[in-house]
C-alpha cells in the first residue's frame, strides 16, 4: 500500500497518545493528518500545527477517511460520531457509554456509506467485539460471564492478596492510573454495565439501555463481607453475567462470589476477562488487559485495519434473533448484608437459607428476584447496602448452611 | 437471504456430522447440496442421494459456492483443497497437515477468485486463526505458547490428577474419542506442531515445513520424570512455543515444565490454549475445547459465514515483514532422561546445572542448543530419551539446583 489512509483523530489523551505513538514507531499504513482537541490552550507533545479545535475541519476534510473517536464525554462523541457517519465516514470509536446509550440510532446512521467500529469499548486491549460479532454469530449463546473493569478487580485483588483495606487499594488504582476520574464509574459496576450493553446486542440481538441491568457495585464492601466469603474459601470479584433460558436473556453486574478453583478465579489485578459459553463451542475464555494506553490503542488499530476493505460488523442476531427478549424475571442467590434490620424489610427474599448478625447490622443468604434487586438498586446505593451474588457457585444452596445450621458472625 | 448458499462437503465423519446437524438445526443460510466419499459400501446416516463419490460433481457445479473439505488424508485433500482454489470456489478447510505443509502453494493457487479459510485447523474451537490474523496483523509479537493438542493434555492431566499410567490414559482418551485413531500424531507432538507452523505463518510472516520445527513427545514419559517435576511442584504440559528475538523467530513443540499458578498450569483435560504475548497488548489467553464434533464444527462454520461477503485472511506479516526469519540457533533449558550414560554423549550440553541418577539410566537438567536438539529428533525418539524443556519457567537455573548441589534421585 502507498499511499497512507488518512485519519481524523479526536482526542489526545493517554490513548490518543499512544495511538499516535503506535502508528509512528511501526510505520503503519495510516497516517495522524489532524488532531482534533478541545482546549487551546493545554500544552502537548506536539506542536500546534497538528491540532485543530473544531470537529468540522476533520469531517468535512474529503481526504480523511477515517475518524478515531477517544475523548471521555459520552454526549459530545455521539455528536461527533453521528456527524461522521451521516458524512459517510468510517468511524472508530473507544467509547463505551456512548455507543452503550446509542447503539440502536448509531446503526441506523449507516445509510450513507458511514461504518462504525467500537472493539476497544469492550475490554480494552482483548478482541471480544469481533469475536462475538463474526466467530459466534450464529452460535446459540447460552451464557456470559466475565470481569470487564480493571480498576475494580485490581482493587479487590489487592484487598484479597495484600490486606489493604478499600480506600488504600483505591488510592493506590488511582496513583498507577487504573481507575477513572471519577472512581464511581469503575467501583460502581457502570462501566461494566456499559460494556455488557454492548456484548448483549451481538451476543443476542438484544438492544437494551444500561439503565434497564441491575448494577450493584463493590464501593461498599467491607471486611465482613470479605471475611464471609474467605471462611467459605472464595473470592469476591465485580461480574457481569448473562444467561439465556430458552428464549429470555437475563444480565446484571454484581459482585459475585467466585471459586478460587474456577476461570475466573485465576483473574487477577488490572486483568479482564470474558467466559462465553455456547452450544456448539462448549465454554472459552479470553484474557487480557482491560485498559492503559498501549493495549487500547492496539484494538483501536485493529480496527483503523479493518476499515481497509472490511466491511463492519454484521449484528447477525440483532437481524434474525427478534424472538430473544431480556427480562430481569428470574431469581437469583445472594448474600445480603444489611446495616439495619428495617432495611431488609425491602427486600422480599424468596427465600432465605441462611441469615447472621454482625456488630453492626446482619446478613440474609437466600433467594430473590433480580427485578426486584434492580427496582432496588437506588435503594442499595443510598443506605450501602452489600450484596453479593452466588450465581457463579455451582450448588449454593447446599454451600451456605441451610435455615436452620444459621451461622452466627461477630 | 434468501436464497441459500449452496455448499459442497468433503468427508463425513465426527466434524462432518456435526457441521451436517447443526447447520441443519440452526436454519442457517447454507445448504449442504452434496457430500463427497470415499467408501460407497459403507453405512452412514443419511441417504444415498445425498453422496458422491466424484469430487469432480462438486468442484464442476457452478451453483456450489463453497467447499468444505473435513478428511483426514492430507495428500488427497491437498489436491482437492487445490482443485477448488482453481477453479475459482470458497475453500474451508479443517486439516491442519495439509495446510502446514502446502500453506505458501496454497496461498499462490487464489488468482482465479478462490479463496481459502482454516479457523478449524488449529485448535479446534478457538477462534485464534481469524484473531491473529485480523486482530494481531501488525502488532509485533513477542511469544506464542500454548496447549494446542486436547488428547495430549488429557492423558497428562489424568496422569498427574488420577495416578493413571501413560498406557491406561491413552487407552481412556481414545475410549472418549479424544485421540486420533495413530495415536503417536497426538502424543508424539505432530498434531501440535502443524498448528503452530500455521501460527507462525500469521503471527510472523515465517512460512516454514514443519520438518524444521523440533519436535518431541510426552510418549517415553514416565513416572521418574512426574516425581522430579512435582517434587518441585511442576506439572509437565506438551507444549507449543514461538519466540522472537529481534528478528529471529525460534520455534519448538515440547514438553515444558509449567508452574501451577501459570495460566497455562490451569489448562486441563481436553482443553486446549493460547498465550500470545505482543508488544502493545500484552499478554492474551484463549481457551476452549481443541477437539471433539460440535466445537470443531462451529469454527468450520464461522468460516462458510465469512465466505459471505468478507475476504479471506491478510497474511499482513507474509507481505511486509519478510526480514523476520526462522532460527533454531538459541540456548533452551532441558532436563534430559537416558537410560545408558552413553547416550549422553550424543548431546553437547552447554551448561550443565545439576544432574542425578534413576534406577536405570539417569538425568541432567543444563542448557543445549535448540537446534541440536532439532537434529537429533529421530534419535531421542528412537531411544526413548525424555527431554523437558525449563523455558518456560522464570529462573530455571536456580530452581534446579546448581552443579556443585547435585540431587541424586533413586
Amino acid at each position: 500500500m502507498d499511499k497512507k489512509i488518512k485519519t481524523g483523530l479526536v482526542g489526545f489523551g493517554c490513548v490518543g497518545q499512544a495511538l499516535y505513538e503506535i502508528i509512528n514507531a511501526e510505520s503503519l499504513p495510516f497516517d495522524v493528518s489532524r488532531i482534533c482537541v478541545k482546549n487551546p490552550g493545554k500544552a502537548r507533545s506536539l506542536s500546534e500545527e497538528n491540532f485543530t479545535y473544531r470537529y468540522e475541519e476533520l469531517v468535512n476534510d474529503p481526504e480523511i477517511e477515517v475518524i478515531v473517536e477517544l475523548i471521555d464525554d459520552s454526549e459530545a462523541a455521539f455528536k461527533m460520531v453521528k456527524q461522521g457517519l451521516v458524512a459517510g465516514k468510517k468511524v472508530v470509536t473507544a467509547n463505551k457509554k456512548m455507543v452503550a446509550e446509542h447503539l440502536e440510532e448509531l446503526m441506523a446512521l449507516k445509510e450513507n456509506g458511514g461504518k462504525l467500529w467500537y472493539e476497544a469499548a469492550v475490554c480494552g486491549g482483548i478482541p471480544i467485539v469481533m469475536t462475538m460479532d463474526q466467530f459466534y454469530n450464529y452460535e446459540p449463546i447460552q451464557e456470559i460471564s466475565g470481569i470487564f473493569n480493571g480498576s475494580s478487580n485490581f482493587i479487590l485483588t489487592k484487598i484479597e492478596q495484600e490486606g489493604l483495606d478499600y480506600h488504600q487499594a483505591l488510592a493506590l488504582a488511582q496513583k498507577l492510573g487504573f481507575a477513572e476520574s471519577n472512581p464511581l464509574l469503575d467501583v460502581g459496576g457502570y462501566d461494566t454495565m456499559n460494556k455488557l450493553v454492548i456484548l448483549l446486542c451481538h451476543a443476542y440481538g438484544i438492544t437494551t439501555t444500561p439503565s434497564s441491568l441491575s448494577t450493584i457495585g463493590i464501593q461498599h464492601i467491607a471486611s465482613n463481607d470479605l471475611d464471609f466469603a474467605r471462611q467459605r474459601g472464595l473470592k469476591i470479584k465485580l461480574i457481569a453475567k448473562a444467561v439465556r433460558n430458552n428464549n429470555l436473556v437475563h444480565a446484571y453486574v454484581m459482585p459475585c462470589f467466585v471459586d478460587a478453583n474456577q476461570d475466573l478465579g485465576h483473574v487477577n489485578n488490572e486483568f479482564n476477562a470474558v467466559l462465553i459459553k455456547g452450544k456448539y463451542t462448549d465454554e472459552h475464555l479470553f484474557t487480557g488487559k482491560g485498559a492503559g494506553g498501549a493495549p487500547t490503542a492496539a484494538s483501536v488499530i485493529a480496527d483503523i485495519y479493518a476499515t481497509i476493505g472490511k466491511p463492519d460488523y454484521d449484528y447477525y442476531k440483532w437481524h434474525d434473533n427478534r424472538e430473544i427478549t431480556y427480562s430481569n424475571k428470574v431469581s437469583l442467590p445472594v448474600y445480603l448484608r444489611y446495616n439495619h434490620s428495617a432495611e431488609l424489610n425491602e427486600f422480599g427474599f424468596e427465600h432465605i437459607w441462611s441469615e447472621g448478625r454482625y456488630k453492626n447490622g446482619g446478613f440474609v443468604v437466600g433467594e430473590i428476584s433480580l427485578d426486584n434487586l434492580w427496582s432496588l438498586n437506588a435503594y442499595i446505593e443510598q443506605k450501602g447496602i452489600v450484596v453479593v451474588a452466588a450465581s457463579l457457585l455451582e450448588n449454593p444452596q447446599r454451600l451456605f448452611a441451610t435455615k436452620d445450621q444459621q451461622t452466627v458472625a461477630v
